[in-house]
């Protein structure tokens, strides 16, 4: 079979994080390969959004450099901007698919490579499904990323290792800033995770490892019980004078209202309005109300996906690897695959297969229950093993005048 | 004259810092250093709080080794621990100076080391007074630090460089997260330094040396106008999709009010309680009200101050350096002093010198006029100039599966 050639275009959807533009620096790679098919790397602005717009540049010749690849494997969030299109399916909407696939047409675009979560496969498979229904020859790969690690079947995303070492890290310092005082206190961590708690589960790793970090972890696969919560941080400060609590975003109370909305039977203000304080300032108000201690409440915020100057080496590594594998895969004249990590027994290491993307589109995966505390409170011994590996290694990030250099496009 | 000889003790006092256990460690260097006087080295545990209980112990031997010495270097917080004590004056409440120089005398304390904010300064001042007036003759030296540069006399603080790195990172990592939609956003990042706006004037670093960063930048030296808040945030969003401003935790309206506490005129809430909100989050709330776009407040809160896998490498030389210079310093016979960096003309270099505590003690040193811009929406050159040879340099953190690796006492 004669390999496709033609041209390529790369794109970066959905949220942000530090390891993204590593996945694309693989696929830059991967593009000007020996013996690659591929004549021009195309990078579309801001996805498919862009696309539609015909907004796309040639990628090869801006990164001409190893040092500029280098630079953007470190640079944190999506290099080449990113959108939040979900496409329409092409049985009752075509429009949009003619307009992308003159567009493919237009400029002899032979590859696909689209890099985002569980919605950015969603728009890979269906774009493989019309290409394969009007016969448009192009071979169309998924890769994934997200810090939420919540993509089924792949062992864990590229970029949630390097927001996991954040939140452990900075668990673990937060720790010790709250452990100063003599003073009873309790400091609240909130942590990004909606749906799934991968990352707040990364939140255990320095008690389990060190001793010192968070002593009670709460992931949103487990009801929140408010009394349980109360009596589990009365019991922890009988003990000692410093407790810290790491919470997920979305946290849910058993009547199904979020946490983060307010306390369990909470009215609305005077005016109606719902008080969306977050998570974290809830259970503040909580603790002062029922224990009545100093407490504060901390969020990591965007901090989680884009704090590139600390980064997870075997992270970084694997996402320009996954990045690479996908273009040098698609060279196999297969479409509609996702690249995805799978763990070997034994000793950390991954190998990287292609697995169909419809098994990963718009599908979640959740912490195991195998991965929870009985109480629901923490993590098991497995869990910790899951992460342990993934946040190892340090990258030493280029700095000038005291700050981490980023590549920019503008 | 002859060198006063006997025990020494160390204590931290007020907020932590990154860089608080730098100058401990020069501290413990001096104390250990050739032809000291100084035969045991007690470091009081809570600071002064701990010292009324007697609470201490023999930091020279628990830090046997300089490679124990290199990890407190690079430990967040306070290793001795902290407290928030205010001594009284003495003539009107002398049985606190009683007690204290009571444990002096059984301890044989003939030198006495506090590090610590103005609060800290105003200890040593009281007790050198004490000590002058009783005639125990002790040798007390302050040894400044705190996150928000606000003690006078000194060029600088230590503790605020790192802080300073963080930030200017942070928002320089935070501009790129935001920048990936097409849609228009505003990310409001808050800042610690209640009454000063130094930390706040770190904001400004990435925009200023790189092009990239906040846009907007509010220090609480300056009355914050929301009208011309609004008027430069449209202004910035009709250029550009998003718009990054910094502001300090302590801005206040004309009112005298504090944003933190809510929009200007808003009244409270149906059960009378003080919407405490956060200054980014009233902010936040604001320009949901009067330009309806997308926008974030992200508080950088305690990750500031603890924040210690991202260290200004000047500034634990210099926090190292402090340390020591106040211990060989307090050889010389002087005591109620507090050392103090001064700055030489042309390239960044400072030197360590000796000035009465009094100068710092409960004072407050601001950001000048000089160093913020006419409209008091950014900082000006000099300022720029000013703090950039503080953050530069990187220290290389120990890491362990993946995390820093701190020293702790228990």
């Amino acid at each position: 079979m004669a390999i496709l050639k033609g041209n390529a275009v790369v794109g970066q959807s959905g949220g942000p994080t530090a390891a993204i533009n590593a996945t694309l620096a693989g696929v830059i790679r991967g593009a000007a390969s020996e013996n690659s098919p591929i004549d021009k790397l195309y990078g579309m602005r801001n996805g498919i959004e862009g696309f539609l717009k015909e907004d796309f540049f040639d990628l090869s010749s801006f990164f001409g450099s190893e040092k500029k690849l280098k630079l953007l494997e470190n640079t944190p969030s999506s290099f080449l901007g990113s959108c939040r299109v979900k496409l329409p399916e092409s049985s009752k909407d075509a429009e949009v698919y003619e307009k992308i696939f003159s567009i493919f047409e237009k400029y002899n675009v032979k590859y696909f490579y689209y890099i985002g979560g569980n919605d950015s496969m969603d728009t890979v498979m269906k774009l493989d499904g019309y290409a394969k229904k009007i016969g448009y020859e192009i071979k169309m790969i998924g890769v994934p990323k997200t810090i939420d690690n919540d993509i089924p079947i792949t062992d864990h995303t590229p970029g949630y290792a390097s927001a996991a070492k954040f939140v452990a890290t900075a668990v673990k310092e937060i720790e010790r800033d709250s452990s100063v005082y003599t003073l009873k206190s309790v400091t609240i961590v909130e942590i990004m995770g909606r749906d799934s708690g991968w990352l707040t589960a990364a939140a255990s790793l320095p008690k389990a490892l060190t001793g010192k970090g968070a002593d009670l972890v709460y992931l949103p696969e487990r009801v929140f019980d408010e009394e349980a919560f109360i009596r589990s941080v009365r019991e922890k400060l009988d003990i000692r004078s410093h407790v810290v609590v790491a919470i997920s975003e979305g946290i849910k109370y058993k009547n199904g209202r979020y946490v983060a909305e307010g306390l369990k039977n909470e009215v609305q203000d005077a005016f109606g309005h719902k008080i969306l304080a977050g998570a974290a300032r809830s259970l503040e108000r909580m603790i002062k109300k029922e224990i009545g201690c100093k407490v504060r409440a901390v969020e990591l915020n965007v901090l989680q996906r884009c704090s590139a100057h600390i980064l997870s080496l075997t992270d970084i590594k694997e996402s320009v690897r996954v990045g690479k594998k996908a273009v040098l895969y698609s060279f196999s004249g297969q479409s509609g695959k996702m690249m995805a990590f799978r763990r070997r027994e034994g000793n950390y290491r991954v190998d990287i297969v292609a697995v169909d993307v419809s098994l990963a589109a718009n599908k979640v995966k959740y912490v195991p229950d195998e991965f929870i505390n009985e109480n629901g409170d923490g993590v098991t011994e497995k869990c910790i093993e899951y992460i342990k590996p993934l946040i190892k290694g340090e990258i030493k990030v280029k700095y000038e005048d005291g700050m981490p250099v980023h590549i920019t496009l503008e």
